[in-house]
Formats: structure tokens, C-alpha cells, sequence
């Protein structure tokens, strides 16, 4: 999957790392990469890891949109364009692995969207953050969707209305990213921050994962109606058996789903 | 419209500027004050200009409901009072124009609503903001809908139950203001972000302003459905083909709508 | 209601006091304990006082559930518990009373999902907070419904997912308390806040709290259509009466109700 610069997929240990692989494009999200991201998580998804690393090579982290596969376009080939880039976004959640955004350097648009998409996110010290649309013609419509769900009100209103960057501190204090580093160190803070949230059985954490996005967007009692309900099931399974076991029992658990 | 205190109106430049002039009664909302506010806003919403300022005159932004309008009145009355409140506030919302809370000292009840309801907001340090019905009889309720939909819940338990005041720097802490400035440089910073948040096509931004408030209450899913289908029909738009024809082109965008 | 560890219930002036009293069980949320403090909280919420504070003793505020009352135990029997858990939970926001949780240690899973079904939340330097199924086999599914509504999705990702322990200055930084305050200032920190959050009419307080709950998570126009209502036919209360003819005769209210 590397010709074209189509997303290089590696595996290491149990965590396969993504990487937008097309720098001189500013990584956009073309319709052709945005196939191939979503095809390449996919196949993350259905794989035996348990963690997702999505970064981008070069100076920008992904510019989004590429206004190529946009400019002159009809309204029926933009809309399936928005709706594949949706169904990355949805992607990102649905698949059961843990997803953390690798984020070294500027993420504007989409691909903002993308890191507000991710479970997780890590910047280093030099990235960037803006729904630039806002100072354009064309407006930042889809990312504030998942750019809104991690930000305060006033802040998303802030970045869809002016366009403007925001460096990785201010999104850390937003919100928008779990960890800020320097950027020599951003691959070590990535790799403590999936072993940290990888830990434990991995059927529990997928299901974790799934319904806490079931929950999220619910009033609380119907939230509470999912999630009394999952959890009882799931203390059925092996892994919280075994996790229930090794606890009372004072021993390391033993972890097999 | 100057009359008996009516709000001043002010058009410079692209920005219309309301202020509200009744220090002496601390710019309380009477049911005249906001029927006032709310011609004054859909009239500037009517018109031609980008962006709108609230602000207000004296001591105080704005000390919410004046109690001589409901003070032994029945509830239909009281009711029809909270209906035009409520009116405005969503008026804020639903004018096309960018518009920005000047809060120069302090905001309490539907003042801080005023606030709240506003994109984005900018205060001097000396302001101050609070939900002071929770130390009295009657509590903030609508003033609450607006003000928790900026701040956290713990926060806004907070504000809504002790009724203290919250200063500057907490208020844009919590995410309720967009700046804090020195007092004597509210002007400036209420001119600098207004015209961060007004570049850019204008048609492109009412329909960004509005759909923002269309998907920032919906589940994910649903916000996407929205968002989505008015994304792809903006690509069509006067404003996004010049955006991205420019973005191409490599020179600077003329805006016609 | 001492007898088996029972949760210890103290009257102070207008406020109630109930303790989680055991310090060996790490005050784990055994069934037992769940419904006894499911009767103590709803005694408080049926009397006269105008706070609660829900505290515990020990090294550990509470480690949530008891994990001997699940493993191995049918999914009818697990799912009752959970609903046991989730009732709780309700009623520290159903009852009428300003309820705050003291934090004086860790909280962890259904311990810390009390925390974030109090209305309030103060907690000491030394305090810790954690949804720690997420390094386990379970997952804290139910936790996270409460704990999610306190602080960003990043955040809540984050929590669920590692199971770390977040330090209180943390904790007071995403929005899950509302104080922190050196250890042996706890109990004064508590006092103060609970001063504060009951002054003024008790109606009004009991009827403010369930409109906050009842418009919290409601899109903004539906949360308005709740509060205009309940806040016209507040007006007609003796506390608000009195609220505002207090006002504007420049003298002290009388609170009656």
C-alpha cells in the first residue's frame, strides 16, 4: 500500500502505525488518500492489535481537504466526498483498538478533524490547531462537528469563526489533545501513552471503547440504560472474570481476551 | 433610538455596535430594555454589517431582569417577560452577523445569559460574572441554559447554586470569555478579534454561524447529517468557489458574497 | 444505622453529614453499602436540612464496587447491582438538598462516580481520582456515564482507557471539583462552600437544582422551553416574592420557605 504515497501502514508489537506519507501535498485528504486511510484503519480494525498510531510525514500534519477534488465540483460529487471523510472520522471510534493521534506539527481542517476524531491525541510542541475555513469561503462545517465535541463552546465558536491557529498548549488546555511534549520526544510520549491505555484485556477495552461513544452524545439516563446493561453483560466475560479473580485472589491477572 | 435610554446604535465601519445606556438602573432588562435590545439586534441582523458588539454604559454590563417587572405581577405576565428574554437571546444566535459581547465590568443573571449567548466574548479584567439568583428567591434559571452550555457542569452548579462572583481570568479559565484584557484595551481586543472572526466571504460565515448552532446540541451522528448536506451545498456558493479558485490560483481572494 | 459499618449519619445545624465508614473495605460499594447509603441519602433529602455532605473515612474515599459481589455472580444479579448503583447516583441529584462530596483520598471507579454525582465537589491536596476498569477487565462502563459529564471527551477518553490516578489540582483543572484545598483544610473548605450554596429561599434552591438537571442535557431550545416555565411559575413563590421585594425595599429578605 505504499505506492501513490498511500498511507504507510507498520506494525510494531501490538500497535500499528499509520502514516500519511504525502508531505509535499501537506498530507490533504484527497478522495484518493481518504479511501486509503479508511482502508488502511480498517484493516487496523479487523487486525489482533490493540492500538492505532495515525501520524503524517513532512511539515504539516494534515492540511485537510485537498480543494483539488472540491473546486468546480458538483454538489453530488462534494457531498460523497464529505461523506467518505465521515465515515473515516466515524471509523476512528468504531474500530475496537485504541486510536492516538501523532501530532508533530500543523493539523488544519480535516485534518484538525481528524485529531478530535482520535480516542486520544499527543502534541508535540510545535504543532498547530485551526478550522481555517472560517477566514475562507467554504467554512469548516464538518470538522467543528468532532473539533466542537472536545472544546468548550466559546472556543469552538472562536476557531470556526476567526480561523485562526492555536498552538499545542492552548489545545492542551482546551482539551483537544491529552499530552504536549517536546517535539523530540513525541514518539516516547505516544508509545507510553497507548502501553498505559492498552493495558488489560482487550475485549473489555473494546467494548469499553464502543460504549463509552454509545454513551457520550446521550442524556444521562439513557446513558445510564446502555451502559448498566454492558457492563452487566460484560461481567460475563473472561476478562472481567479473570480480572475480578486476580484481584481478590492478590495475583497478577492473566489476561486471554 | 436614543430615546429614554433606549440601547445607542453605531455602525463603524463593518460592525455595528449596541450599547446599552441605562447605567443608572445598571442596564437592567426591562421587559421595554429588552424589546429595545431585540429591534436593535434584528435590525443590525438585517443589515449589511458583519459583525455586531454588545456592550453596555456604567458601572455595571448588564444586572440581568429588573424586579420591578415581575415583583407581585402574575404568571403570565412573568412568563411572556422570560418569552422575550428567551427571544433575544436566541436572536443573538440566529442574526447572520458575528457578534461579540463587550463586558467591561460586571454581568449577573440574564446579563451574564447576554453573555453566554453571544459567539464569543471579551472582557476586561475588571469584570466580573454571576448567576445571582441561587443566593436569593427566585434562581437563574434561563440564565443557566446559556451559561452551563459554556462552562463545565461542576462549574455550573456552581455558579448556579452559590450565585458568587466569578472574575475575569476564572471566567475565561471556564471558557465563558474568549479574552481577558487590561480595561483600557477592551476596545482594542474587542476590534482585533471582530475582525479575526469577520475575514473571509460573509455569506459563507452566516451559514457557518448557523449551522454551528444547528449541530453543536445534537448527537455526533445526527451534527454530521447536518453538517454534511449544508457543507456540500456551501461548495457551490459564490464565496467557496472563490476561496478555493484563489487557494489554487495562489492569490488573494476577492469575496461577492 | 452504625451497626455493620453502615454509613454514619450526623446532623449539623442544616446540614447532613453522611459517612462511608469502611476504612478496611477501601469503603468498597458492596450491595449492602450501596443501599444503605441509598436509605441515608434519601432520609437527608426527606428532612429539613438544606445540604448534604458525602464523605468517608479511611485511607480511600471509596474504591467502588466490591468485587465480591460480582465475580462469579449471574448477570441478573450484576445488572441488579448496577441499577442499586445507578439509583444512588440519581438521588444525590434528585434530592432537594445542595450535596458535595468531600474528598479527602482516592476515589476510584464508582467511588469517583460519586464524586461526579454530586452537585459540588471539594477535595484535598492529597486526594486521587480514577476510573481504573480501564486497566482491568471490566471497564468502568457505568462510571464513565457520570465522570464523562464532568470534563472534556479527550479527558474522559483518557480516564477510561489507562485507568490512571489523576491528582486533585488536576481534577480541579478538568472540572470534576469545584476546590482544592490543603488536607487540613478540608472540612473548613466543605463548610464554606456549603454556606455559600445554601443560602437564600430552600423552595427555590430544591426547585433550581431539578430545572438544572431536568435542562442540562436538553438541545438549547428544548432546555429553554423547561426553564421559562418553571422559572415564570417560580415568580409566583414566597421566596421569590420575597426575594425581590426585598431588593427593591433595600432591606434583608426573610426566607420562609
Amino acid at each position: 500500500m505504499d505506492g501513490n504515497g498511500a498511507p504507510r501502514t507498520e506494525r510494531d508489537g501490538d500497535t500499528v502505525r499509520i502514516t500519511m506519507t504525502r508531505p509535499a501535498r501537506r498530507n490533504a485528504l484527497s478522495r484518493e488518500h481518504l479511501a486509503q486511510l479508511l482502508a488502511a484503519v480498517t484493516a487496523a480494525g479487523e487486525s489482533d492489535a490493540t492500538g492505532i498510531v495515525l501520524a503524517g510525514e513532512g511539515p504539516v500534519f494534515s492540511a485537510g481537504h485537498d480543494f483539488a477534488d472540491v473546486a468546480g465540483r458538483p454538489v453530488t460529487e462534494v457531498r460523497s466526498l464529505l461523506a467518505l471523510c465521515t465515515e473515516l472520522m466515524g471509523t476512528l471510534q468504531s474500530v475496537p483498538q485504541v486510536v492516538i493521534a501523532r501530532v508533530h506539527a500543523l493539523a488544519t481542517a480535516a485534518g484538525c478533524q481528524l485529531v478530535a476524531s482520535c480516542d486520544l491525541a499527543v502534541a508535540a510542541e510545535s504543532a498547530g490547531f485551526a478550522a481555517p475555513g472560517g477566514k475562507g469561503g467554504w467554512f469548516c462545517h464538518t470538522p467543528m462537528v468532532a473539533i466542537a465535541r472536545n472544546v468548550g463552546r466559546k472556543r469552538a465558536m472562536e476557531l470556526a469563526l476567526t480561523g485562526d491557529v492555536i498552538d499545542a498548549r492552548t489545545a492542551l488546555d482546551w482539551g483537544l489533545v491529552n499530552r504536549v511534549v517536546p517535539d523530540d520526544e513525541l514518539d516516547d510520549a505516544v508509545a507510553d501513552l497507548m502501553a498505559r491505555a492498552t493495558r488489560g484485556s482487550r475485549a473489555s477495552k473494546a467494548w469499553g471503547k464502543a460504549t463509552m461513544y454509545a454513551q457520550l452524545d446521550r442524556p444521562e439516563r439513557d446513558a445510564y440504560g446502555v451502559a448498566v446493561e454492558v457492563m452487566a453483560s460484560a461481567s460475563q466475560l473472561p476478562g472481567a472474570r479473570e480480572g475480578m479473580a486476580s484481584f481478590l485472589e492478590k495475583r497478577p491477572a492473566v489476561w486471554t481476551d
